[in-house]
Parts: structure tokens; C-alpha cells; sequence
């Protein structure tokens, strides 16, 4: 999506060991009407795969997620990554390496919001690795849900996230393709 | 907002201690149409404002934020609880006592994204003992910017929020101000 690209390279700082900041427009301060758009794009390629619900992470994947979610008139789940006192005992949980964390998250969803058979669109900020999306991916299956489709706004595609996300058969959407990284240099997989 | 306290009424669960579980439309599973409805009447109660900047807590405030930023045309900053490795080593922090967290929690922004002579409209999802939207009150002014209002989705009027929030001398309004709960009943100031 030519819209977020130019965006990235506007205003995106590559702070070294493939960290990419986006806290002007998607992490810390977010361009609403950008992730609109981006909504809007992910509910376009996504409108045949018949999904059910959005199912996202706390906390940046919560705004594309909600707008997807809108424009495809779904609810929208958001994985919390620490146990409020309003979730029942009795959780699907799941334990995830953060990259940017440097360490291991946890991902809870409650059983009352993710029922068996539901078709599953999952939606995040970044697709690096895949280890927060697989971690969705395990909490879906664990339900008895199925995952539909996986739709990251940012892809690194030199981390191995699309590799490592690709036996699931399911359609795999970013909309900004990150295929190097060097210095002030953002290179984009043009589409 | 007659939509939101019907919902509130047909889903909302008193678990006893003034907390209201609310997960399915507002804090775990999100309703994106409802939220949206919420975003615009938000906007349409501060369109007189002046607002230049909609700033909030994550997690739960950020669905009803970003989509009163989206009808107000404006960026929408989420205070982190945790500081992410892209933020600068100086910024904004302030702790703020979470009643549903039953700890203290920080909040931080970054001071790329508040400005001085910013107007600030404070949005969350709920308004119990003010605690937190005074803790964005804080950070808002250590930023030489100024709150011009302040948005719950949910308010609990016997939590006292709205009396700790009066000096601020700014309109302070909610869409569903909630005057006592007693067991399955929950009653609200209609208006």
C-alpha cells in the first residue's frame, strides 16, 4: 500500500538489529485515519475468505485490527498478555519470544470470546519472525477455531515470518514489504 | 448513549467491588460498529474544543480513543504502561494506582509526541476514581501542553472521579454514567 510505504519512509528509523520505529504513526502515536485506510485495504483482500472474527494481540495490533474489523463488520479479540481479574479461571494461554520485548509474553484469550469453528482473521502490526502470529495460531486451534488468514500492516520479510507461517495454507497479506534494512536505507518488495 | 447502556444491561456483569465486567464489547472482545458509534458522539460532544491531540492509557482506552480521533481528525498518543526499546531514555512517566490491577501502574510518553501548547482530550474507557485520567492530566502538563476535556465510555458515579476531575475546569463527559450496582442491577443517570 503505497500510502503506509511512503509513510514509513517519511518518518520510520531503522534503530539497528532489524528494529523498525514506527511510534509517530502506529506504536505510541497513531495516524487514525491511516489505519483506516489500512482497514479498509485488509477488509478488500480479505472480504472471500469468509472469517468470523478478527483476532489480534495487546496492544499495537489493537488499532489496524479494530479498523479491519469495521470495515468487514466482525468483532474483534485482542489477545491480553496479562490476566485481568474480569477473565475466568479457566484460560487458553500461550507463551510467545518478543523480539522488540527481548523477552517471553504471554498471550490469553478467554474461552467465553473464541468458540469452536470460528474462522479466524488474524491482524498485527508487525509480521517478523511470526512468533506473536503463531502464538494466535495456537490459541485459535487450542479453541477449535480455524485460522483464515494472516494480515500484518509491516512484513521484514528478512526474518522468516512468511516462511514459518506458510504451512498453515491460509492467505498472508502485508500491506508495507520490508525486503532490507541498511543504515537510513528502507528498501521495499514492490506491490 | 442509549445504545451503550442497553448493551451494558444486556451483557455487563457486576462482579461485586464496583467492578463491572464488560470483556465482550469494550476490554477483551471489542465491538468495532459500537466503538465507532461512541468515537462520533465523542466527537460530536468536543467538537467545540479546540482539541489538537486525543491522548489515552493503553490498553482499553485505545478502541474508543482511536475512533474519536478518527471523526475528530486528529493523531491519538496511547501512554505506554511498560517502556518500549524505540522510546528515548527521557520521558514523561507518572504512576498511577489501578484499582482493577490492584497495583500501581506507569504511565510514560514520550515527549516526541506532546508538544508544548498541545489542547489534549482525554479519552478512556472508563471514569471510576479518576486515578488514571488524572495520571494523563499529569503527563499533559509536564509536557506544557493543556487537557481541554476529558471522554469514559463508562462512568461510575459513585467511584468519585468526576469530583477529582471538576478542578480541571473542562467538560467532562461519559456515555453511560452508571449511579449504583447492587447485585444484576445496574442503574443508570439517564440522559
Amino acid at each position: 500500500m503505497r500510502e503506509l510505504r511512503e509513510r514509513i519512509l517519511k518518518e520510520g528509523q531503522n534503530l539497528g538489529n532489524g528494529i523498525l520505529k514506527v511510534d509517530g504513526f502506529v506504536n505510541h502515536q497513531v495516524d487514525p485515519g491511516l489505519m483506516d485506510a489500512c482497514g479498509k485495504e485488509f477488509a478488500r483482500r480479505f472480504a472471500s475468505v469468509g472469517a468470523t472474527k478478527v483476532l489480534t494481540a495487546e496492544i499495537s495490533g489493537i488499532a489496524p485490527a479494530l479498523t479491519t474489523a469495521l470495515h468487514l463488520g466482525l468483532p474483534v479479540v485482542y489477545a491480553r498478555k496479562t490476566k485481568p481479574i474480569t477473565m475466568p479461571d479457566q484460560v487458553y494461554l500461550t507463551l510467545a519470544p518478543s523480539h522488540t520485548k527481548g523477552r517471553t509474553v504471554e498471550l490469553i484469550i478467554s474461552p467465553e470470546f473464541l468458540a469452536h469453528d470460528e474462522k479466524v482473521l488474524i491482524i498485527d502490526d508487525f509480521l517478523a519472525s511470526g512468533a506473536t502470529i503463531l502464538g494466535l495460531v495456537r490459541l485459535a486451534e487450542a479453541a477449535g477455531s480455524h485460522v483464515v488468514g494472516v494480515g500484518a500492516l509491516i512484513e521484514k520479510s528478512f526474518e522468516g515470518g512468511r516462511a514459518a507461517l506458510q504451512t498453515l495454507g491460509v492467505p498472508i497479506e502485508s500491506l508495507a514489504c520490508i525486503v532490507a534494512m541498511e543504515g537510513d536505507s528502507i528498501r521495499f518488495l514492490e506491490k
